[in-house]
């Protein structure tokens, strides 16, 4: 299926017992990551139909990136899939929570989360994860 | 502080020391929220620059309510208050993950969280958290 049904109104979309997708003007929904041991986010992408009809289909997280501008089979060519354990929907269908088993690092960086700096009140960050080995972050 | 630097290239968004949010067209970005406690995703909502620098300047989330078009400081009228206890950002600076401790419930439908339904392979959705007394879902 990547055909989904047209989005109903608030009652509708907040009691359904089907996936009714309210994708963007850019026909996209975002996707939220989590690592289902330990509870962190780890990404936040964005999938196109496909790609939640993919996911959906195969138990492997696939995505729509925005900069290449196609379908993204996420660790295709890393290695670093993540197995769908549970996909989940929001309460008015315009967002996705994807309980993973991570293989690898999730963020491009090497880094096991892409959320791996903390922010202070005064907007300065600091690094709350361990960098991966030779990444050429110089943190303290 | 709701001037914000403006984001600089690849490796100062990923290695800088200071928050440099790349928000949308619409001048927002995503605000993921998870409990604390137990690490489940409670929300994604969006923040405008004055939400993100009231977030960090107060320690309560607040959000920019897309429907209302206007600052949304969580709580605010329903109690259900978010205290942030870490805020970090992505990568390339465009998503927010607030771990927060949640009064109350999250969502508006008085689920604890708004990703209160999983979705199986074939598209249906199954309620996968406690009702709210009297909420009026008819979920099985």
């Amino acid at each position: 299926m990547t055909d989904f049904p047209p989005p109903g109104d608030k009652t509708a979309l907040e009691g359904g017992a089907q996936i009714t997708p309210r994708f963007n003007a850019d026909g996209l929904i975002a996707a939220v990551a989590t690592d289902v041991a330990t509870g962190d986010v780890l990404m936040l992408a964005w999938m196109n139909a496909e790609a939640l009809a993919e996911t959906l289909r195969t138990g492997q997280a696939t995505y729509w990136s925005r900069s290449r501008g196609e379908l993204w089979r996420k660790g295709e060519t890393s290695g670093h899939v993540q197995n769908v354990v549970e996909l989940r929907m929001d309460c008015d269908q315009d967002a996705v929570w994807l309980k993973v088993e991570q293989t690898g690092a999730a963020c491009h960086t090497g880094f096991r989360t892409c959320f791996y700096r903390a922010a202070d009140e005064d907007g300065s960050l600091r690094l709350v994860e361990t960098p991966p080995a030779g990444c050429g972050h110089d943190h303290a």
